[in-house]
């Protein structure tokens, strides 16, 4: 295994553990896609994921955020962080960068897709975001809402002749 | 007149020009923060878009914007870029770049309030997405939204105390 | 020819009208990675430059730049920011805006590679950034040392084990 | 003390705690600044310092930076992360991303200030960056950089009579 190859099955791993499935993360893609790409299935929208999962920004951003998450959920940050990622906190935006780096990988056509689905919450972004005590997922809603915006962009961009105007 | 008054009244001029009332932006952020800030009269949602139609990032980005569509409207672009402009193709990103910047002024806490309108075109916002024939508005839809999302952060800066967690 | 086709070599267009080559973009990525890189060849930096120029993203920042100088270059704009432009304003940033949604295109690696050329000027920017008289580059100065970062960028991405800890 | 108040405080003393003075940053701010405003004193320099370091995203930044640096420092981060960071590896680019977030601040004429900065690296950002064993500051040096490019753009909104064309 090289490298590259260890960071990616890392990334994936990382997101099981925290309980987010690729298929997950596709069924937030056709919600952003199905109505610009009729015939999207859920197996292209997940390998469409799963190709932004190969890009070493997404996994730098996964790792840190789920690290912060996690050292959160152990009550092992100095304080005030510890209460500010704890709460996610309004003011708090280090969770939206991370996100934005990993939207970015794909221009700037996925800015508003993250932004629409990380305020609807459609599937498992709604359970990700539930604030069940003694679980934190401050980082992690908002980087698998960048993610499936990510590979939304990339199909767009696969598919220019299907983009509607006004997207 | 200084040389910020100057700037700053230009743009206004631009956009009541362009058919974009301050108030007009001003219910855009009602319909972003009311349900966060309860009490939000529209009058204070306004005060606030003045506030941000005053940094200069802003004024460069609403300048240079609506100059390209004003450009595009006149057939003064060459092409491909004329066509790419006049058509909204949804693969040019250039939009959604200085609609950023905007948002960018007050921090990260914007960019999915930025996505979210963007997609649901509340208000002036569906007006100007009209694609009515002759009228080209591909920059201004986007720097609205955004002048929008960003007097909607600068509101949330100002009263943490109301803001959700979730947000 | 396809329409990404088209585009790309519009972009290659643009780049020669306006006087500057691939070779001279290549000459930037030396600079900014043969320290880093021992055998890179010039051959290997134009390389990375044309596969740079492949990017919608890249595309886009190039077309409606250079679209902005030529139009302030013949007096076209409104004012001010015909006046703005031409002067290459030191508060006006869109500039720098356009050339870190190319730079972004290979991660934020390249985000301190675009600064330095950019303040250093080595190459084709300092001869770009002459202020001639009836020359205006305010866009393309930026852009090119943009290009040249991501360049940069890519190159790293393909050599990791080359890449100086400080970097 | 408010909550405002406390967070600037302790802002203040994380810098602190990692060796960063006031001064330090106003030196890189001077090293930046003194050729375009001539008469600029290291007192006002630590003024425009002072006053970023007011700014919520920047809090969030350095809370967020320098907690990641000192649990590398202690060993309590998961490989590969601990590793990643520890090395300040090449290809990791969440400390840079962090670093916009401040320098973003105050718009994109920050962008090039920056890189600049991160690359010649003057003054303290040199000590930082000496890799010393057991001391970590992949994020510090970043945070610090950005600060003062940041506090640098803030005085050139404030004299933008005094702006060269060419910065």
């Amino acid at each position: 295994m090289t490298n590259e190859e260890r960071l990616e099955q890392h990334t994936h791993d990382l997101l099981t553990e925290r309980g987010v499935s690729i298929e997950a993360i596709g069924e937030l893609v056709m919600f952003l896609q199905e109505k610009f790409i009729p015939n999207l299935t859920l197996e292209q929208a997940c390998e469409n994921v799963n190709i932004v999962l190969r890009k070493r920004e997404v996994q730098n951003a996964v790792m840190t955020g789920i690290q912060l998450d996690k050292l959160a959920e152990a009550g092992q940050l100095d304080e005030p962080l510890e209460n500010i990622i704890a709460e996610d906190e309004g003011l708090y935006g280090v969770d939206e960068i991370l996100a934005f780096s990993i939207v970015n990988v794909y221009g700037s056509i996925g800015f508003t897709n993250y932004g629409y689905i990380d305020r609807v919450k459609p599937g498992i972004l709604a359970k990700l975001n539930a604030h069940e005590p003694g679980i934190i997922h401050t980082f992690l809603d908002d980087l698998v809402g960048a993610i499936a915006a990510a590979a939304a962009s990339r199909l767009a961009h696969a598919h220019p002749e299907l983009e509607d105007d006004n997207y």
